[in-house]
């Protein structure tokens, strides 16, 4: 399978290391033999179609040089567009980072990979927050499979949960506390009993929230991880305009105290359940399985015959992220096998 | 898909009442159509080649009477291996209680079944406990299939994420709360500040626990969970004998009141890590995800790349078992479509 990997920040490194790690065993367990023939970030591309060396491109990177330095396969100034227009490849893995506006460089990307006949696996939620609806049935138009495990619990596969472990069931409505950032802020805030602004200094000196927050804070990641679940498994063909946010700016450290003396805390809840979905600020219980504290991610799954089903795990982070990529690379490879025997 | 099924408790109930819902939407997504052609208790028998009806059948046991009693299929003491070995089906579903000394009877039902050429659904962990390497063994000698979801987890898919929603990535260790009862035990205890034996004998009182205990409160249920865990997860080829149990009867309240000290409690956990297979009382962090209260069930896979995952649960209840019982049928029913196209 040759693979063009677009972006190269801390998931795209941790993607050509991932598939160099235990190259035999993913041969011999799935047939899977991958070979990333171009990677382009936003100084350049390399590309050699025999497969290019992540110990080589990670060396150069070291010495601060960009990876379309490279004398033998670098493009210095080539577009990622010309990349996916140009190189035969059978997938493009788009991880570049995430634009809430309007999603480019990204869609873009997705959208040329997908005219020029190539599978998409993203980690990039933009693209998909704003026309996941249109996004999927371009896919299908074009014959080509679409997969973003990564862009919903970062390594923690809600999304094949959903799908594959729950076969038969119902799912009924959907829970969860999807963003990191803000589940870090309010832990703080509860445990330390500071105020949200103290909290999210505290985040962003350890580097959990960005200097410009809002992102996270105001629900828009969370909103759009709500989109991409309500599309995936709740089979609802909406966009980030129609899920109704609200972020944690507001909330208070007396709301909070009040909480707890019911036994309970406040959490950022993206939830999909009857008609409009939500992100908001929401009292749990604190003995709920979704009450998670930290940086983690839980879901809550409510099902009509297993009953509430919940899944923890980290909800970022480089190497996890890359995990759910494998995954998707995994998913596509068995995908074509499968239809290559009708 | 022509099934016998053999027990007629709640998860047996559970499986009728299952199959029957949503029928038209089983066919069109999974092309399944199940139809239970027998159905053996211990009083006997009902047959019906062309499809036995649940409702009917509910309503002569409502009445009292054995289902055997059924006038037009009836066969009063007609037994489960008779039935096994002379009506023709593709797949038996195997719900009869547990017996962890010598596993019987339904160790005999899944031979019987394996050798008539029958695939097998079961919800039992005695003959796994006991057998399981000698039995995945058999069921691949016999080229048919034996699943077992329902053996741990109840309706929450354990096995089947640790197998479908890791891939590609490494299980490295498994940590689990894996029966119910004793952990309800053990929440008593330590929020209601009651002695073992108190606890228990409310446990008892709300029907989470037998009469005769020994099987939850000696670890022998969650140890089974570990046998099965090992076996087919990290490829370990053990039975019960191999794993190193301590129960909870000396659990003190002391003990979990120095835990509680520390933020921790105390859990019976098992868990796969190293060498030995082991299940014992164990000092956790309240913030950790695997501790969940009350009558849940919680599993933390570490892995490579993915970090830590934990799934959290109900671990029983007829209904929910038996949607683990659906998700087999359905995986055989894909097996078994794919193999066809080879």
């Amino acid at each position: 399978m040759r693979i063009i990997l677009v972006g190269y920040g801390v998931v795209g490194k941790g993607v050509t290391s991932i598939l160099a790690r235990r190259y035999e065993e993913k041969f011999t367990n799935y047939g899977f033999n991958p070979k990333i023939v171009a990677i382009a970030d936003i100084d350049g591309a390399v590309i050699n179609p025999r497969g290019l060396s992540p110990e080589k491109l990670e060396a150069i990177k070291q010495r601060g040089y960009p990876i379309s330095a490279d004398p033998e396969f670098g493009h210095p100034g080539k577009t990622a567009l010309d990349v996916i227009e140009s190189v035969e490849a059978e997938v493009v893995v788009e991880v570049t980072p995430v634009n809430i506006k309007n999603a480019e460089p990204a869609l873009s990307h997705i959208t040329k990979a997908f005219k020029t006949g190539k599978h998409v696996v993203t980690t990039n939620k933009g693209p998909l927050a704003l026309a996941m609806p249109a996004l999927t049935e371009l896919a299908e138009y074009n014959k080509v499979y679409l997969r973003f495990s990564g862009t919903v619990g970062g390594g923690t596969p809600m999304l094949e949960f959903a799908k594959r472990c729950l076969a038969g069931d119902k799912i009924l409505a959907i829970k969860g506390i999807l963003n990191g950032t803000t589940n870090y802020i309010l832990t703080e805030m509860s445990q330390n009993r500071i105020s949200f602004q103290e909290a999210l200094a505290n985040a962003q000196k350890l580097g959990y929230a960005e200097r410009e927050p809002s992102m996270d804070i105001d629900g828009f990641d969370t909103a759009a991880k709500v989109v991409i679940l309500a599309n995936w498994i709740m089979n609802r063909k909406i966009t980030l305009k129609e899920v109704d946010r609200t972020g944690i700016r507001d909330v208070s450290l007396q709301a909070l105290d009040e909480a707890s003396k019911r036994g309970n805390t406040i959490k950022l809840i993206g939830s999909i359940d009857g008609d409009t979905p939500t992100v908001k600020p929401m009292e749990i219980a604190k003995t709920n399985p979704l009450c998670v504290s930290g940086v983690l991610n839980a879901i809550t799954f409510s099902t009509e015959f297993a009953g509430e089903q919940t899944l923890v795990g980290r909800g970022a982070g480089g190497m996890e992220t890359a995990s759910a990529v494998l995954r998707d690379l995994l998913d596509i490879r068995h995908k074509l096998a499968t239809k290559m025997l009708r």
